[in-house]
């Protein structure tokens, strides 16, 4: 397996509390998202909080999809991280999409970059989505 | 539970190829780094990989902690995310030393800070440590 891999930190806003507060269908989602992505499912590991919020992982034969929600906040902290071919932008935009997610910031890192022996991350873009709308931002 | 929270972002090179290898031993001492940090461990999933390498994801109370490592080149990819109170670091450091990691990179990324109504994230440093030098990089 190649050591090169995308990893995309994802912060959505504003995303509908219930769902947010849901494990089957967080579950249901992450793991969707992963086989939208081309990505094998291997395991995954869920649980729900008194009195709200979820956390989960999925683990991938690529890597791993994570989430933990805040649905008091409408707030949910993602992470896609992808070795091989898989994109995991794909993932990304189908769960932001299946919150409801009105804000979303990502920042994607390369990962496993090899330096004369040496294994190394770059952190590579900031980007927000308010509305659909695309803007760059400094890390 | 207050949404802000401190993800690390960690490379190591120069691992022991065998423990790297250690299903069993690397369930073990992420949950045991999960504990040095006073994380509350909730689920573990690890898998194994044919012919080698290991994937495994330690959810916490306070978010998780993640290993997908590659013994061939001796390189491990980590990402420790915790909420509250809860340092990461400490889990960082006692993970890279019982790997006997030679090359360590890590980036720090403030997550779920809110800004009117948005939560975000920041990358905050870029560290490299070098057989316990410590230098700063660039993003």
């Amino acid at each position: 397996m190649r050591t090169e891999g995308k990893h995309i930190i994802m912060d959505a806003s504003g995303c509908n509390p219930e769902l947010l507060n849901d494990l089957d269908y967080l579950r249901s989602l992450l793991v969707e998202a992963a086989k939208k992505a081309n990505a094998t499912v291997l395991n995954v590991a869920f649980h729900h909080f008194t009195p709200q919020g979820v956390s989960g992982v999925v683990v991938i034969s690529e890597s791993h999809l994570s989430i933990h929600t805040w649905p008091e906040y409408g707030y949910a902290a993602l992470d896609f991280y992808t070795c091989g071919d898989i994109d995991p932008k794909i993932a990304c935009e189908y769960v932001a999409e299946h919150l409801n997610a009105k804000y979303v910031q990502t920042t994607e890192v390369f990962r496993g970059e090899e330096h004369e022996g040496k294994y190394l991350h770059k952190v590579r873009s900031v980007k927000t989505k308010v509305y659909g709308k695309e803007l760059s931002l400094l890390p």
